[in-house]
């Protein structure tokens, strides 16, 4: 059945021009390809056409191994930045935390329920204390002392752990550290974080304490991509909840981690499912 | 400049096959069409492809006349149920209400401001209390009597007032009236309704009272095109508000007029841009 | 510091009549009551008037044991129904599951967490399914045959289990069987379902297929006590989420177990935070 | 009818101490008063206690014009600010636009519908671009050249203009000009504007733009009280919109609009319904 089978995804941006479609999809079409999901976006301002496209590798004319050399002419022609991934493809990730559980045991809970097509070998973190909820789903736990002075060697450690462990993305599920400026690059668009706030406001620490400071009437959370300075990278996914006088800091933290949680899987999903393209710092969502 | 230039919009449904895309982006690439807009959908338990394509008329090599023409055997080819229209065309909006003022305002008021790609010649009632409205913004205010006996007469007698003034659009805003069969199918997806409720809940008359009844926490409000079964029809558009038990009846109404008027609005503008298909009893909305 | 100490919560609904708010307060203020919260509500059309209070232990003139016996004349004197807890007592929980987990997990994480004021000691399931995840927290698993034939003596022995256990919540975490008539009697408004649509729309069985038929544009969940009649009882918290045509039967599924989690976990906190008066068939929820 | 009936409304704030409560019901309770809402908080942090008490007239023992007399003891004896508001009382509101003309709509069709208990007497701006929809409604309408040079003086008029009309309140509808100290401090409190972003993001000019720059996935509305420092008032309510890369900034324009249609027309029933007290830079808001 059409629904169940596997998928290829070509996802791809490049500058605006007649002709892209026809030739994405002629492509399609010359080699029996039967598209399930087709989605574009044109940014009028910036003269960026991006495109995602799903179809059907069953029937397709063209062995899944040769695909991307065989659509590397088109790409080519137009200039394309793209990517092309498989439905049944497993990426795995790592997920970095401190000392607060909710997040971390939302995403091992959605692992093991296989709500992502992920694997989740591994937790790091610069504490102990959830070192026990890992060891309670099965997962590796690693801990890093991560200090002024330490920090650039262990990063460095980290980074050979994760290209050891073959892992595709990285999670920070309250990760209450700064990422460093090489970490960052290594894994560019691949390092999800949460904030907990509706971004752009309430940067930086504390922000359900600035939110009470402010008297505002809702809060939020938001999933971004991780760039060099802090909050400030392409923003994912966003949702707000509703609050009173009544919410004391306790509570909107209470309120928060439900948003938290919602929002960071909903992005980590997104992601998986090769349904976001990054262009400037901005993402175009195909949902 | 693209974004404010002449644009043709393309909106198809048929059953799915391999080649659609193809064939459509085809006819457009040939032609020099430069594409602002796509989106499409498969319904695949349904196998129907639905596709709603946008493109600048400035540079198109075929004159906006004769596009139909030339598009002919294409839509034939693949069995398509479409239309072709223009963002310069300007519809023509019948509204029908009864005694409730506020949806009237909102949408006259958003007319004058230029909201809606749309005129609004004549506003229709069985009561006269929303004459003075209609007066203020100098739109022409027509009532019939409508009871059970004269219903059948009077509704001739208003869908030949319909087409004489050539509406393209029928709006029941809060209209507390059954519109007959007759009616409903001279304008076959062509009149809109605004439901208060989440529907299916609490379909039929007073809906705030049965919300209020049952003790919900959420009340909503639902835009649908009108069918001969009341409140069944393809649904548009939805929205909800929460509420709590300190909401007596008044408070639901009130708080429910807000969700009334933007649910409706909304509905209205997707319609005249194009954005919606019906097939089956649902709607699918390229927004 | 106040915020952190032990506090009594009087939750009462009586006849309105005058006097009511004035007695009460007097009974605090004169044992020297500081009181932290305090809430009321007056239902109009059916004359009763409902209140929360929440003052606390330290100060106050009498002792904790003796309050019940202390305001008793006044409960007496309007007529109130009315219950007395302190903030340091701990509800012992059940949780009744079928194949489902993804409630399950959440309620457990939460638990462990410590969002709950609560002990969950107990999974009791009509499948085995899910005894692992019960293990995986410690939690003891029992699971009976539920059949037409078996239910009443099964239920039985539950009840006599739950009793054993000193349970003082049922919580059906998307429990795939109706609760007979006695067991519903003896817990009653202490057994909290989540359904997983807004209630009254889709309810009984397969509500997001019923949702996807009818072509919604949000769906929702619903936490409501159960009443011997399906999915009729007094509802506690309702949320919902947008959806649109890209959204299959398996995607409002996905989006829907979100919604399930948050308001089943809402309406257990509400319950055990003495915020929930039911009356008639409805809810006052003091939050 | 007790909900048909005239009632009186005490807002009250105060360091927090016990005995409160009692006394404010005792009070009621001696001369006949029959309680109909009664709110109260509590901010533990800053030992503030702030209450909302509403009972009818009919049958109260104090005349209405004596009522504030005879509470005032009570009033001295806690240290309250406080006021005394019946709900028959017609607050008269002047508008402030510019040139954008939604909010004006609006506002002035809720009150041709009696959605507010106020009358909307006139319509300030330094533009003449509204003149003629004022006119529509019947509303005087007066402009004033501000400028630099002129603002002083002109604002000297418009205060003047205020008292000699006995206007209750300003809502700063979309007036694109910063009001003076002055002015502000004339009206403290009683000056409510619309800002289109969820403050604090995007505080200051052309906040739909950087939302657009910044590629949030929701954008908001917030109704504030006016204080001397731009966009810092206390917040009184807000709301948020779902948006997605598609969505151009005149689309944020379009579904801003009504988020701050309604977001405004809420704050300003609040205000008239004396459902708010401001202390410190914060709403409490007993809704």
């Amino acid at each position: 059945m059409a629904a169940n089978g596997v998928t290829a995804v070509l996802l791809l941006s490049c500058p605006d021009q007649k002709g892209l479609v026809a030739a994405v999809s002629e492509f399609l079409y010359k080699n029996e390809g039967n598209i399930i999901h087709a989605d574009q976006h044109t940014d009028q301002e910036e003269g960026v056409f991006l495109q995602r496209v799903e179809w059907e590798l069953d029937g397709f004319a063209i062995a899944r191994e040769e695909i991307e050399q065989a659509f590397q002419p088109i790409a080519e022609r137009f200039g394309m930045t793209w990517s092309l991934r498989f439905s049944d493809s497993t990426a795995r990730i790592a997920v970095f935390v401190s000392k607060l559980p909710h997040c971390l045991y939302d995403l091992l809970a959605r692992w093991k329920m296989g709500e992502f097509q992920a694997e989740i070998p591994l937790v790091i973190s610069n504490h102990d204390d959830l070192a026990p909820i890992a060891g309670d789903f099965g997962v590796e736990f690693r801990r890093y002392e991560i200090g002024t002075q330490t920090k650039a060697a262990a990063e460095k450690e980290i980074v050979a752990l994760l290209e050891d462990q073959r892992i595709d993305l990285v999670v920070l599920a309250r990760y209450m550290q700064l990422v460093g400026e090489k970490f960052v690059a290594r894994y560019r668009n691949k390092i999800i974080n949460i904030h907990h706030s509706f971004l752009p406001a309430f940067a930086g620490a504390r922000p359900y304490h600035q939110a009470h400071e402010r008297g505002v009437k809702v809060i939020g959370a938001t999933a971004h991509y991780v760039t060099p300075e802090l909050d400030q990278g392409p923003i994912i996914a966003q949702d707000v909840a509703q609050t009173s006088h009544r919410d004391s800091v306790p509570d909107l933290v209470r309120k928060g981690r439900d948003l938290e949680k919602v929002v960071l899987a909903r992005a980590i999903d997104l992601h998986l499912r090769q349904r976001i393209v990054v262009y400037g710092n901005k993402t175009v969502v195909f949902d």
